[in-house]
């Protein structure tokens, strides 16, 4: 059979034409990128959340305040933030902090020295004439104004050094004791969520080694903030560790679980719960739902009295606050053992794939903490200690693409799969999720033409599958077992595929590509290589113009030039306006290969086949009645811009492969669609005529959820942006002028843009080829520096990004990539 | 290599014993087994859920039962349960329900007729007391007494017959007004979640066609039970659909979406929210939050005023509960139709693994609504249309292994990893779950040989993968590649394994099993069976008595005895005692093997391969430096009684495989683990000697954090009763005098019962093969009525349950078939 990977050849080869220098245009003035959301390790931060409002936050804020600043092994400074406050000014739960401590302060005996000040940044117009009785105000953002209140307090002038400092924040107050979404709205004052983020990460960086930090969230955990985003939501970006403030009442057990769930479903580690304590033993219930993942902590009861100055009830929750602090300092030192501890581990028992170990050093093992859509947070130890965000341009190895809604509610989805379904075994079953997929899958990629859906476990499994399904429908079509069940029967079926394919690892995945050295006897001594391989014509960006490069053996002896060129990819997908001649000298070519060759064909690839060539390979195999795989594992699914890059080809398969984004790339199926016509080669009234061929796991609940959840976030125009509203194509993104000017680069040799890829070829004419991958790598590390997290294909480097990935992103993502290629060429010119 | 299946042989051969016939034994009468925990769909039935306590479940649910009898599409009768009611009987919710029912129906202008019961069940000493005034009892369970108090209003006397029924129910009531678990520990009256659910059952069925059932819990959704079970996961194998009443308070946008969660996390659907108006606007963040999940209903404010006896609020929100009422109506008779279209469509688009479509006719179809630990609920139409568990014999084929406690546990964690990290490419990196995962591995299955993890997606790729390490293992060991990246040497390789040997479906895993029908042109044209397939000696019970059978190939010309007996099946694993004359003949007959075929070797199956005869083999290549493989996907993790079958051989492999149960059986998963000679075998200079394999979604978080969840979970003494506190071995699950008499049957050949599986091969000699699978598929048919989920192997039924299944109920499940089997006999005789 053809066994065609859409489009795209996931290998990368020689180098083709010289290159033009020139110098950095203007229009890379990049748009201010936001700051990276960085998480300082220097010392422990921590987030205070409520299982409703009302349970005591603040209290329990102070009460770390307290212990942290006047235990004998006190942090040198306490930094209490609250980024969101409402029924500000009369209420401040900061100023709460702030005058609070300095009571207490003031009550030790011996009294102990403390620097205490309380800072708020923005408030609305509102809260904010309440303060300074409606005076003159020299800046407005978007309904907010500076308001620099800011307060200080000495306790103990006599001592001449500070031992202790407590600095309290506000960031932004609203006048109203609502909830911070509807005061933003009543008060014409908003903050944007990324706005607020950068505020709040500037505070992060106000406390050094020794200190602590303590954030302070406005509500319950599933509270809007002032945007109308979650907190819980909000604030995951910066995914701090958790203390959860329970709920000591009647209905708090279920309140306290209910929310630790929630944190847990937005990836927090809640370290530790505590509550007041009703006299309703709600901490046994809590302790035995929680089996040792986080310890409950008591307070005393809460005076009720508003006379009552709390000074007392302090003292004797003292004891619980200490405690308390002492999980928060070990737990935080518990973090950064683990987190160097990790790479060592990984070192010594993990066995990657596709690496050779001895090449790894310790240092270049990457410790991912967390990912928070497009971006993992990274482990980082140079000059100080923290984590980073750091786009996964290798879009976690050609399967991500959820943007961090669609994977907050990915994971509710599939916990909720799993809590409904386990797994339940597929054959002759059904149940909805798997329906709902197959029906996605039919009604989407495979509309026009798919009837049945096969699911397996991964893209290799879905090429075996289809493979056995070719084979048969072949062997049918062409009289080759004429319903025998015979199993001695053999002859020699091969498989038509074009070189530098690639379908997967496994062997009969393997056996349909062409010999490399991933095929050779160090990697599998059984590979012998069933098929047929074509050189195919490829098609690139290069000095600027979108170039066919037609192999040799496809054009020798005839009349057509080794290139030409198009002036925009569309009049390269413009099949129909295609020369008729290239069409017809196509067609010779792939004809006197199908003749001298038996039978049947494959192909894969970072290089983009020209989609020509493919169209007409597609169409001599059918006249053939030589059946058509598509391997769509890595294309499929908005890879390549369009949900099937079959759509591009404007041509049907008989089977096609999906796997990676199937599940928007969070969890391992694949799916093999096929016609009408291969289903039935398997029918008939014996078992053994069927598809004798599953995995334990087909069509398992969590990924069928998963798949049908994205294919339907990624086609809807409400959900991803980049969708239009007929919802054919993603728009572009990848900056068409920056795309032409890296093109122009004199250190790359080719560009290919399309869909969520870009794929850059680095020239390797000056040195050789083993030098080259060297300097991609060397480029790589540098891009790492800025945020981006890229491999090399040999001297091909790429950005990958997912469906709903902003342009904005890939255009920050392109010019850093240039302004390295810059620094890189020139390095290379010195060192030339 | 050689590739064992360790100890189990996955597939089945001919007869090889008389059987005798004997009398149903009368230790066979059954403990009385608890009554399935079915779901009638004559009526729509819901539960009332608050996202806080006192946030009006019992108006709502009065709300529903007024518009439900009152309007005219009105039901027939409404059935209101309390299943826990605390402060009773002061406070009693259905006492509420019927008196508030009266007075609407009384005041309706022209009175409608109605005829209201409130029933209470039973309550706690200290409870009944109040309501008996200290009376005798006749009755004692538990501390609980039976109070049967009863009351009933007639509306509308002067109407002769009444139009409305109102059925309502208090199921137990203590009397302090505290969370029901604490109400029955201090009132000394608790009752068993098994207990609870199997009267709220009892009440399901009291509503039919046109009626409507309303279950109204107590607290919030997380509260906790009278025996301390969250009320979310009491209620869960019900799994019925929920009406989530929220908080409209400040904080309450908060409660109503930790609470949805909860629920989302237990797997149950939310048809809709619905709550009281506090001016707040929650409605807006939730619309937003659900995104077209369920629709919000907003109720007018309650009055406060305890003298307002609520019937102006009643008439105020009639509209909104006859939305309400309106949404449950489709909802339900949306979920009928599904129920009855899922079926149809699935027989149209899937296509199932190993399935002969054309056998399976829509009416085989099973239609899976959910899974609650080891019971499915299925869908049956039969007499009544209902949701039935079904205990899953198949352990979702061969995969499965959480309790219902393990599963919910799963489905938080695995909802966790996914917020965490959704997926996050592994090459040179590292995260949590991966490095716990891969130490849990090594320090348990891999303990005393392992020290690397390769991770890939199923058995398949893990065997293919273990393949690859064996041959460049080899090929070091014996000077074929001498450091040599020379890609095209070339010598053949093959495999050593056992006869009847299954490893899976690609076709490296395909080349290493012995030819088979599944291994024929028809399936896979490119197999050839590249190996020395081994006809191995087995073990079972037959007539009673374990039983070794020796092939003719092992003793041919040897004098010893064909077969041989045991007196228990320790007897047989005691391998230091076991004959060495027997040792000896295998020795030979496998060094015979060895010298006349060049190479390497592999095995598998449902046969129980003699212990002994594997160490022996184990032995032989070890002396002969051939890598061993040890096929633990089917065997590895508690499926034999121990967490590695490799233990009850006594002897290391060099490379072992896992998948399956590695994740606890919920999500795909597979680790293949080696020796550091192995993994040196790939060290080198250069990437290209690197084991160039791998998959997108290797050692993806979920998976990784299912796997060192279930993985401690299985072995924990605390959590798997069947963990003996040593933690080596897991109790015997199937009753050993039951097997026995179940060997004796004279419709069995051979039964083989070891950890959590127990196979039965059926007679075939009076009849042929085709004929007893077919005998095979109407018993199993038979035992799917008795609730027993078991497919065919030819002429081999098996039973498989979890590690942590009760031996209760494998004891029940035996009862189950030796029924069967004496009736499926008695016909065979009649028709024979």
């Amino acid at each position: 059979m053809l066994l065609l990977s859409t489009l795209l050849n996931l290998s990368h080869r020689r180098p083709l034409l010289r290159p033009l220098s020139l110098r950095l245009h203007t229009t890379l003035s990049p748009p201010s990128p936001p700051p990276p959301l960085e998480v300082p390790l220097s010392h422990p931060i921590y987030t205070v959340w409520g299982a409703n409002t009302g349970v005591g936050k603040t209290l329990v804020s102070t009460g770390i305040a307290a212990c942290s600043l006047v235990s004998p092994s006190s942090s040198a400074k306490f930094v209490y933030i609250k980024p969101v406050q409402t029924g500000f000014p009369s209420d401040s739960d900061s100023r709460f902090v702030y005058r609070k401590l300095s009571e207490i302060f003031l009550r030790r005996k011996p009294p102990v020295s403390l620097l205490a000040s309380n800072h708020a940044l923005k408030a609305s117009e509102a809260s904010a004439l309440e303060i300074l009785g409606g005076g003159d105000f020299d800046e407005r953002e978007s309904g907010l104004r500076d308001v620099c209140w800011y307060e200080e307090r000495r306790v103990c002038k006599d001592v001449a050094r500070f031992s202790s400092k407590l600095v309290c924040k506000t960031l932004f107050g609203w006048r109203e004791a609502i909830s911070p979404h509807l005061a933003a709205e009543r008060e014409g004052a908003s903050v944007e969520d990324s706005v607020l983020l950068e505020t709040l990460q500037k505070c992060l960086s106000l406390g050094t080694s020794g200190d602590m930090s303590i954030i302070e969230t406005a509500g319950g955990v599933a509270s809007p903030g002032p945007s109308g985003t979650l907190q819980c939501d909000l604030y995951r970006p910066f995914r701090l560790p958790a203390i959860l403030v329970g709920d000591g009442r009647l209905g708090g057990i279920s309140a306290t679980i209910s929310a630790y769930e929630t944190l847990k479903l937005r990836g927090y580690d809640v370290v530790a719960i505590i509550f007041e304590d009703h006299g309703l033993v709600n901490e046994v219930p809590l302790l035995s739902y929680l089996k040792n993942s986080a310890p409950v902590l008591l307070l005393p009861p809460i005076p009720q009295d508003m006379s009552d100055d709390l000074l007392g009830w302090f003292d004797e929750s003292f004891d619980t606050f200490s405690s308390l602090k002492e999980i928060l300092l070990s737990s935080f030192s518990e973090r950064l053992k683990k987190l160097h501890y990790m790479p060592r581990k990984a070192a010594e028992i993990f066995w990657w794939p596709f690496t050779q170990h001895k090449l790894v050093p310790e240092e270049n093992i990457t410790v991912i903490d967390s990912r928070c859509g497009e971006n993992f947070a990274v482990h980082k130890v140079s000059n100080q200690e923290l984590l980073r965000p750091i786009f996964d341009a290798c879009a976690s190895w050609w399967t991500q693409g959820p943007d961090v809604k669609l994977q907050i509610e990915l994971a509710r989805d599939i916990g909720y799969a799993a809590a409904r379904f386990g797994h339940v075994m597929f054959p002759e079953n059904v149940h909805e999720p798997v329906l709902e997929c197959a029906e996605a899958l039919l009604g989407g990629v495979g509309k026009g033409w798919a009837s049945r859906a096969f699911f397996s476990d991964n893209g290799s499994t879905a090429i075996e599958i289809a493979l056995k399904m070719a084979f048969r429908k072949f062997s049918a079509d062409h009289g080759v077992v004429q319903n025998s069940l015979n199993t001695d029967y053999s002859i020699d079926l091969k498989v038509l595929a074009l070189k530098g394919s690639y379908h997967g690892d496994t062997l009969g995945a393997m056996e349909a590509q062409a010999p490399s050295s991933y095929t050779g006897f160090l990697q599998q001594p059984w590979y012998t290589g069933r098929g047929t391989f074509l050189d195919p014509p490829t098609v690139f960006i290069s000095n600027g113009i979108w170039t066919l490069s037609i192999p040799e053996g496809v054009h020798c002896g005839k009349e057509v030039s080794k290139t030409c060129t198009f002036s925009s990819r569309d009049e390269i997908f413009d099949l129909n306006q295609r020369s008729s001649d290239l069409a017809g000298l196509y067609s010779t070519f792939i004809s006197e290969q199908l003749s001298a060759n038996s039978v049947i064909q494959g192909s894969g690839g970072m290089l983009m086949v020209d989609p020509l060539f493919q169209r007409v390979l597609v169409n001599e195999c059918r006249n053939r009645k030589i059946p058509v795989i598509f391997d769509e594992v890595f294309t499929g699914f908005w890879r390549l811009g369009v949900e099937s890059a079959a759509e591009l080809l404007s041509c049907l398969p008989d089977i096609a492969c999906f796997a990676k984004l199937l599940t928007g790339g969070v969890i391992p199926l694949a799916a093999t669609l096929a016609t009408d016509a291969v289903f039935d080669a398997f029918s008939g009234d014996s078992k053994l005529k069927a598809l004798l061929h599953g995995h334990s796991y087909t069509a398992h609940a969590m990924g069928c959820t998963a798949a049908s959840k994205s294919i339907n976030w990624f086609k809807d125009p409400q959900k991803n942006l980049n969708v239009a509203p007929e919802g054919k194509f993603l728009r572009e993104l990848w900056d068409v002028e920056l795309v032409h000017q890296i093109s122009l680069h004199p250190s790359v040799e080719r560009v290919v843009a399309l869909g969520t890829l870009c794929a850059i070829e680095l020239q390797v004419e000056s040195c050789n080829a083993g030098y080259a991958s060297l300097c991609a790598s060397s480029l790589l590390q540098k891009l790492r520096e800025d945020g981006v997290y890229m491999r090399p294909l040999g001297n091909v480097i790429y950005l990958m990004c997912g469906p709903c990935t902003s342009p904005l992103i890939c255009r920050q993502l392109l010019i850093k990539v240039y302004r390295r290629l810059e620094e890189f060429h020139q390095e290379s010119c010195i060192e030339g």
